[in-house]
């Protein structure tokens, strides 16, 4: 299993996302600015991945702070949280993740900064395996969603790439693989940073999981030929109504599989809930820079000076989305409504102010 | 105005579509089993300009086979149209100009070899100038469709460089432009070749029409955001029902604008129009090499032995186009019938054998 964000030795280690497929290369940081670098530079990437690394940024912190005075430490740590808040501003849980880590500072409050770093250490290792439980729920609870011999299309990369291990929707296909439902995958190349070409199809390889690589532009086609059963995607946040915020195309591709009756599956921990928003019109949506479209390792692929508009996530209405896949069992519309469980159940409040 | 296919001193010179935008650069061709290749390896693409530029190999061949005996030349001469034919097997112009070709040449019968390849001759140029004429026309019907101060989203590219010059859905795009609409063109930049990217921004930057640049996923969240307000594109087959087979994701971007009652316009000449097929279940779609998804500029962009479906081109039905704008003027559904008038003036039947 690939192991995207490791804790080694006090320092955080991570995969390079942004050289694979070519090369598998970890990187290594004691520094949680670099790390705010890393997240933004998208070398970790994946709504959950990010949360993780980004709580082990704050143990870096707590570690380059821990010998300054009680009241100064805590200052520190928070201001470093509010620098790896500010890298992106889509996935809820980064937000999630810090906070969680803040909150359980706030309660060790009492202890001393040695006491306080251990628990902040202790908190993100939770934070990292919870990440990967979780998903092996996700997909236990999924697989049962997916019939024999299906073909499913999913988009950008929501693997074990994208969290602690194992995956959201990349999660569900591994455990209807292990079930034995000989499952067949078209993953979307996900322009403009082909995490689908570069990341999913590398996943999918490793475990021997077949896939067929596509161009986004492709989906419609495939679903019109009948090659399409269901629709898997991951999130990067959704509101309390049910709306989703996730990879840019993904909006697209739930409007092709309500026009040809094909299920749109959405596969996130509870982690990735924001319930303090009423719905995905709330949402910050992420543009990044011309230069992710018109150029590709660096070599010119549009004219120059062309104008771009990039942003990185769009947002799917709740009314398109046929069932939502968490760690706590597979919710259907109304949402508003059937989420009242998960509610009660948000171990903390989603804050991304 | 770009000329992507010239007749200079009886050899054929094509602007190389392989190199834009990084380089302008023009091939000269004497031999038409080069031609055929320019056309098989996308030196030339688009619908009508592949039906042009095989008429000129055509005429190449019959340079080459002149001093041959009558009876062989015509004989070699078919030889010849019949690879310049087997180079790419969707657009029908290609078998449209081919036919166009051999029946001048069979009208020919009764003359001299040098007489029949100076009748070759003259209707390559002919069906060159033609194009253009009826680009401009329907620029000119089109460009009724376009309200003031439009954004249009357009894929692919179906400008001055998939023609004999001007362009069926950026000739209505330059006519407009023309008329002081004021547009705004979205280009999709079309994977895997981005032709939208590569071609169309180039196009409408040499015109300075203001233009932005998207990938081709990002289509369903600018409808989303009300950005756009109508798509157009091209056609490189049209059956007797008004389907329309086009580059690859025209589909997809039909059924996002039926969802989000945005029109959307095909623009093409007669000679697309192929009344033989009674709808485009018939049509035959190109399916390409794999490297064309996994590798960009030669540096691949997915794991080696990525399995890979490639279709160049995809059905968009009848019931999702708001009209198709022809040389001949804008038609509406229902299109069997209204295509009577067409079929009528059509000049030669449409044969794919």
């Amino acid at each position: 299993m690939v192991e995207p964000i490791k804790w080694e030795n006090r320092q955080l280690v991570l995969l390079d996302q942004t050289r694979l497929p070519l090369e598998v290369k970890y990187l290594t940081f004691s520094d949680y600015r670099q790390v705010a670098l890393a997240i933004t530079e998208m070398r970790v990437r994946g709504a959950p991945a990010i949360g993780a690394a980004a709580a082990f940024g704050l143990v870096l912190a707590a570690l380059e702070f821990m010998s300054e005075p009680k009241g100064d430490f805590a200052k520190l740590v928070r201001g470093a949280a509010k620098e790896l808040a500010a890298t992106r501003p889509t996935a809820v849980n980064l937000f999630w993740a810090l906070n969680r880590m803040l909150e359980r500072m706030q309660r060790e409050d009492g202890s001393s900064v040695a006491e306080q770093l251990a628990a902040l250490e202790q908190e993100a290792l939770d934070i990292l395996s919870e990440d990967v439980v979780q998903n092996r729920r996700i997909g236990c609870y999924g697989s049962e969603l997916v019939p024999p011999g299906a073909n499913i299309l999913t988009h950008c990369n929501a693997g074990a790439l994208a969290t602690g291990g194992y995956g959201t929707a990349l999660g569900v296909i591994r455990a209807a693989h292990a079930a034995g439902k000989n499952v067949h995958v078209y993953a979307d190349e996900t322009r403009p940073l082909l995490q689908g070409a570069r990341l999913t199809v590398w996943e999918l390889h490793q475990e021997g999981i077949p896939v067929t690589l596509v161009t986004d532009n492709m989906a419609g086609y495939l679903m019109a030929l009948g090659k399409v059963d269901l629709v898997l995607v991951g999130a990067d946040r959704i509101t309390a109504n049910g709306d989703v915020a996730n990879k840019i195309g993904t909006y697209g591709l739930a409007v092709l599989a309500k026009h040809h009756g094909i299920p749109f599956y959405v596969a996130a921990p509870l982690s990735t809930f924001d319930f303090t928003l009423p719905d995905g019109s709330k949402i910050p949506i992420e543009e990044r820079l011309a230069e992710e479209v018109t150029s590709l390792s660096g070599r010119p692929i549009a004219p120059p000076g062309a104008r771009v508009f990039n942003p990185a996530f769009d947002i799917t209405p709740h009314n398109l989305i046929t069932a939502i896949i968490t760690d706590r069992g597979v919710i259907r519309p109304p949402y508003q409504d059937n989420f009242l469980y998960l509610r009660a159940s948000s171990p903390v409040k989603n804050n991304s102010d």
